[in-house]
């Protein structure tokens, strides 16, 4: 078992293992309504056919002028303009500004032709139905957006992978992209095994505990925009396992198999796959902690990962490889993920050298300085995960951090 | 205008004030499965009725005994115990340890009656069918978690008003919660208005702008769990946009209005509003950048928010005052909401004292410290919302900040 562990691949080996072997994939693509496409990731480039706003634009209430002709104008002597009508929302005016002349315009109103900016009507005074005194010089370009200020023609408003927010939904409504082509999510099917784990809606027997991975698991693939498909319970069995990874792989884009912490199931998850096809497992057992008992594999070009039975274990392994994986089947960028922030570390903590250590902290602000408190107990227990705010890592080459030394905290 | 600002109720003053009127709303719940209640919130307190794990459960494969029996064990003099059979994964055994007995056990398997601690496999050596060889000795509980040591029986481990993350699925699922009550997602009406808007799917004529904020703001809608439904645009006239938004209040609990950035169809949404129920309209433009001219106002118990016009300002203030609506909707806590992190302003930015600033910024990582910095440009722009990270506030109390002093940022 030692031996494993020191001759093991690290986790971004394995990493770069799995995109070497996914690096052809054929992503699936899917063409939803713009209002549908929240939270859906880009499957091409996105670029402005138009300059938005098409034409220059008040930003006020107010009137629409030649700034050079409100120049040195003040309260006491202000400029006399001629209004020449108002602006109609939506519509392009016939009026072409003569020098010292006006026209009456709305926040959202397009320039009639010769003005350069708008006054603000709180800077007006109408003195009678044609002359309009202005008490406040513009400069060009005042309370105008003018034509593709927003978004250029042309430009590549977002990159294929981009992952679709809130404000990312209104630029597209700019541009008139009301069908967006997205990636369809990756189906990842999820396998329980081990005669000791039953369903969340059965009765416990002395010894019996109930499938937790399960729920965690299918959580986090639907966190990462992926689909879950629940396989439910498998028990320590070769043949029943056989043939519920085989119909996984059939259905299914990636296969995670979790619980099975004892020899026997490992064993017959490494088993498993091997006889199921081409190449077969890549690593087993990571030097992480926790999360060693780990098993990567590709059978015939979709990703089998055997993740350890311990939840948290398998929580932590499931964000270090399986989002990665998800990531590269939607096309995202590699390094997306959880958000990480710096956190000062509230106690000294140990860590084997060659090893990745991955604490569950809770997080503080003492005196407006975050500090990551970590959350000490076994990565059995599923509590340890619900009262902690993220996971702070002690790299490899690190053998320990210092109370009050700064540490990465990627949050939940 | 410049006395409607002075004499503006607060964004804290407003958050009270809806507070007081959604004080008795009943919320609506509903029970979903398991697998299904991801993201959503607990309508009730959840509560373990059972012990987790509810026996002695091993951590490791290896071999339970009487702690005792193995003090003072080494490689050159190990403890020798008679091997008393084998525990079988999710069954609770007959075998009680008597002195200097142990039982082989599998990870997670249930310690036998006596065994109070479990020596890894690693360190024991079978001497024949009846006798391990012990060498290393173990402490009481060591590689055991404990009956209740996950959870207790009778501990609260959720409250009314949590949202479901993945660790909790599987908490709840460790319980044994297959069904979950949760709070139904309250549907929020979003309605455009402006006679220069149009729907993203027709081709612009001069002088029109497509419809960004019903996007924008279903998708603010959709990330904080609750449920648009857009009603379109609605042109610059009294009558249409009276049943328009009594249609909405009918079959909705929250009503959003924006666009209409013009003088007119701002007071057309006042009238409505004052003309559809009481009490109306509680505040009429906020102390705020970007966002002044936002309507506030309750009819017949439910929220009916004029958003600005410009793209930035609506998605500001649809934070501000929106979110917390939809967070009373779901029963959750009260600063539910938005994650923050520190970070330093690159340049001075400057504010009026008694207004809140809020600051599109980009952020960068300069030699491991967090900076801000602020992406300028016109409240209008929502290319100015796609490049930004967050958004960083200038309290109402100081009239700006310093290049380098730290401010908090919201992260989208």
């Amino acid at each position: 078992m030692k031996l494993v562990l020191f001759e093991a691949k690290t986790v971004s080996d394995v990493r770069e293992l799995l995109k070497e072997h996914l690096k052809n994939i054929r992503l699936k693509t899917e063409e939803v309504d713009l209002i549908n496409s929240f939270g859906r990731v880009l499957a091409e480039d996105v670029i402005s056919a138009e300059d938005i706003p098409g034409f220059n634009r008040s930003t006020v209430d107010g009137f629409a002028v030649i700034a050079q002709n409100t120049f040195g104008a003040t309260e006491s002597l202000p400029a006399l303009l001629t209004l020449a009508g108002e602006i109609m929302m939506g519509e392009k005016t016939k009026v072409k500004l003569l020098p010292n002349q006006t026209v009456k315009i709305s926040t959202g109103g397009m320039l009639p032709e010769n003005a350069d900016s708008v006054v603000m009507i709180e800077y007006t005074q109408t003195l009678d139905s044609t002359t309009l005194c202005v008490e406040k010089p513009v400069a060009p370009g005042e309370n105008v957006v003018s034509k593709g200020e927003d978004i250029k023609r042309g430009t590549v408003l977002f990159e294929k992978g981009h992952t679709i927010r809130p404000q990312d939904l209104g630029a597209l409504a700019s541009i008139g992209k009301d069908k967006v082509k997205v990636i369809a999510p990756p189906l990842i099917s999820v396998l329980s095994t081990g005669d000791e784990v039953v369903s969340p809606n059965k009765p416990l027997k002395p010894g019996q505990v109930r499938d937790i991975n399960t729920y965690a698991i299918s959580g986090q693939v639907l966190k990462w925009g992926a689909k879950p498909e629940t396989f439910g319970i498998i028990g320590d069995d070769y043949d029943k396992l056989y043939s519920a990874v085989k119909k996984a792989l059939e259905s299914s884009d990636v296969v995670l198999l979790s619980g099975g912490s004892s020899v026997g199931t490992r064993d017959h998850t490494v088993r498993v796959i091997e006889n199921l096809g081409t190449p077969g497992v890549l690593a087993h057992g990571l030097p992480v902690k926790p999360g060693k008992p780990t098993v990567i594999a590709i059978v015939e070009g979709k990703p089998v990962i055997g993740l350890p039975g311990h939840p948290v274990s398998a929580m932590v392994i499931f964000e270090l490889i399986v989002r990665p994986i998800i990531s590269i089947l939607l096309g995202r960028p590699e390094n997306y993920g959880g958000l990480k922030v710096k956190a000062k570390i509230s106690r000294n903590m140990s860590s084997a050298a060659g090893r990745q250590d991955f604490i569950r902290v809770h997080l503080e602000d003492r005196d407006g300085e975050l500090w990551a408190v970590p959350i000490l107990g076994k990565s059995g227990l599923i509590s340890n995960m619900v009262e902690a705010d993220g996971i702070a890592e002690i790299p490899s080459e690190k053998q320990g951090v210092l109370q009050g030394e700064w540490v990465e905290v990627e949050l939940f």
